[in-house]
């Protein structure tokens, strides 16, 4: 039931198919994608050409982390990708529950990412159109930043509310996880781990053993 | 000295050092990298992890063409990524000259980069702070477009003032550059050609022999 | 104690004083103005001139509603057309209590518009200088769109929240208003609804049949 | 040659079908309509609702004059209105070339609209894909306005260009055409004349009598 | 426990040497300096040179409101002027837990500043790096505005939550601060008062008359 | 002829009445004060209340140089200010024929300013409306920069394109105006002389020293 899905951003970009192909075999569940604007965070990485390239080298699904400003003029481009899941950021559009309708509308699941400080009342009137929530544990932007412990708690407090909706509500967590932060986190209900140098990209095991070693640490 | 630069956007991104690697073997001169923010254009490509990455397979000189909105907040990433050409956009910035002297403070060379309309007076008064002027041959943001006519002339006015100027600043020009554009680009003055799908990486021939092509319609 | 509201953008532009002669004699209670800047929304309607032009051809009450950014600029700009009730988008601003209390000094009601997904809390410490509170119940932009379901219990909770303030604010809904809403609507304390294409312009009917009927859907 | 265009920002809204079928009928050139979004200019007039109305009323070519920020987000839904000729100002957009090339696939005519501030160099690589420049003789946003006396010499100074270049562009005048205004700029070389309430609009004669009258003129 | 801190933005500017001196004299216990940005904001004020200049006069602590748009871009240069208390508006940033976090790393004391209408849910998740809230008890932008009732309840509840979390946060009030709103501010929570017009700076007194008066109104 | 205006931006803001009394004994011309928005340039300064306050303190023009974003909104503020002489850059607006004449229209000289790379283009249709040209031969923002060589020959360019309209238009040159650059600024046509730590605030001299030698290197 729990997933894990290691961010392509920390791959070897230099030798990508053989990397997807090392993460295919050591049965990682999706990818995670990170694009980036330079604007509603600090930092550029990826873009449609690149995640076509991604498409053609799996069958598993692509989660594509929208961290631009204003997404609605985007959904498209990143539709025609081939992705299969896509989350916008709730504080990049006044138009958070139109932009997810799109989303669904296209035949993606639609998901709703929230930076560390945004309380969860964003989500008051979009259950219904959400098919996962991104909890950022870290501020996005740049890999390798320190876990926020306020997050622990946004985590459970998430997972109270979607039971109350008795709807099937994804949990996704992403930053800084690893060995340290992934038992709390299950423990208050995220289903689905992005995973980077912490976990899957870490630089002591192979591709292989640091997806097993991240699947004993959800156990 | 006339030198070519495939652009890096249009590489075999699974395998991305096989392909720098033959394409150091076929002998071009030096990477054109185009960084985009979905803002100065409607586009995302790559970003500075990818840029690193690049850096460390190949010790050719590298061109980034930052076509963002208000790259002076982004020249300090982008020199720390080993960049050895950087350019901007005249219309992103209301401080071009300062931007531009600061590329060559880092220790870069300069570059100026005018979309089609934009004309040449916004060169008037730095001629001394710039290395290489970016003359785009198509519309900024994605691959595969038609050269637009009215820059031929735009790089022959272009040369005759830097001749007047009595500088040694380079022309190069980017979009859809091939066999059709080659001559008459060359003819007027450009030195620098941005090799796409026109040229290098047109799917017909290897990268040896493109690269070889390439050279001659240059010749 | 219901009203209703044609909204003018779906009325017969090319023969407006004939269209309001009708809609003032089928008995409408006021009409709504929509303000599109291109920003906000993706999409352009009408300005000032149309408004003093509209506010001289009736003595029913105007009720412009500024879908457009950084709405503070423009409070004066309507206030000089005629307009009774102005409504701004608590999403297009930072200073919801400023500028509502402005509306209010000059002599109009003040109007606050969420769009679907927008959260109650922003209502907190604008209780008191709020007279009416839209609720989009599709997003804003365009004609002819479907009512988004969870804004029923949206409208409720409103309602909810304003009977414990012991406030006389009124509920205003638009989009899709119409047989198959205005029940719900109505039950969970919406007050004043904004009519289109789905009831009083519907074209099956006349001004006068159709404002007679969607007083029935209303009774 | 010379062809006079009615602004309808300043016609009877009220009675618009009667306005424009009297317009027809004294035998204006072609309609001027004004889009402004309340960022590129501090009002708002117009959108596509009310253009697709005026379209079923007459059979003239419809001239749609962009006063908004990054016109090239529009171009489609203002082609979509079955408009004829389509401005956007030089000062709104760094895509200049792209967004007039757009219009022209589009199958309509492409203007590029200059403040009365905007240097001519604008246009130094656009000229293949222009068809008419419209030289603003007031500061866009309100009617009303007085002619700024400096754009004579920039209508002169570009039908000079224009000759050299040996194209048939157009120059179109727009801001307090009338009277006092026309001879010169006749003399100087502009042939659309935008017409407002200094001309046809005038409150002192019919319609007929002013479309006849700004016709001597011109003549 | 409840400290008072006069807004330099209300000092006499032209001797501020000599202005500050009395206040420290008089006792207050920190000092306030407002900076915007004419975006965030209407007005302007001051900056780094003149924060640095008030440094070098007092040892008092110094506390930096910064009303200003995108505040993550000026952390740094506020920290080099001797600041010791920063805050930033929740409504300015996406990243405000990014931002306070930088606070406390650079040696500050992080305050998160709250439009009037803005809800408490902003602050839910950055209890933990946030040494003070600033309630706006104005609309802030200009000094001279009427106190807005609806804040005193929002202090009270601040002060609850701030209790449930079992955390010493200060509440700090900015606007209209003086005889008439200080005694509820006190009594629902308040902390730190914000001192201009009203209070320390009214010219009825001399310096040390008002503070001395500030002092009684607060015991 | 050629005039002297001390940046207060470098004055003892401590004692701000005495310093422009020393300046005004010493026999400076008027001053000059820069307004920067954190936007247009990465600094703030002074604002409105400390205009005021200088306003009070001479009888010397006051010349207000705005380094801000879309200045036309806040002509009003510094006309009410008492300023004699307002600039707004080039690059700052999109409307510059309207701010400038709306400027001249409040009775305040008008004034642009251009950036190091600023073609003079920009000037081509408001020689009219302009009072004086600011040529920044630094990057705006900071004090204590080096003067931009190629910004010579741009201020002989502009005395000659001045002459040639036959108009008396000032040109004021401001950054790193002193004892090397003062003799070709004036040789090439400048007039206006902004001084800051390289001149009358250098802490070599009193002030009066200060003013008698920046006369002397002028004359």
């Amino acid at each position: 039931m729990n997933k894990i899905g290691p961010s392509l951003m920390c791959a070897d970009l230099a030798h990508l198919a053989d990397d997807i192909s090392q993460l295919d075999e050591a049965g990682v569940d999706f990818y995670h994608l990170d694009v980036m604007d330079g604007q509603f965070v600090s930092n550029f990485t990826i873009g449609p050409d690149l995640i076509k390239t991604i498409r053609s080298l799996t069958n598993k699904p692509l989660d594509a982390h929208l961290m631009i400003q204003n997404p609605e003029r985007y959904i498209d481009l990143f539709a025609d990708c081939g992705v299969d899941m896509l989350s916008i950021h709730a504080e990049a559009t006044d138009n958070i529950q139109g932009t997810l309708a799109k989303i669904k509308q296209l035949g993606m699941k639609a998901g709703l990412a929230l930076n560390p400080a945004t309380p969860l009342t964003v989500l008051d009137y979009v259950y219904d159109v959400v098919d996962y929530v991104v909890i950022m544990t870290v501020n996005p932007g740049f890999s390798g930043q320190k876990f926020i412990p306020a997050t622990y708690q946004k985590i459970a407090q998430l997972h109270e509310r979607i039971q109350k909706q008795e709807r099937t509500i994804e949990i996704e967590v992403d930053g800084n996880i690893g060995k340290a932060t992934i038992p709390t986190c299950k423990e208050n209900g995220a289903t689905l781990y992005i995973c980077g140098t912490s976990s899957i990209f870490h630089n002591r095991g192979t591709r292989q053993e640091n997806v097993a070693q991240t699947r004993k640490w959800l156990s």
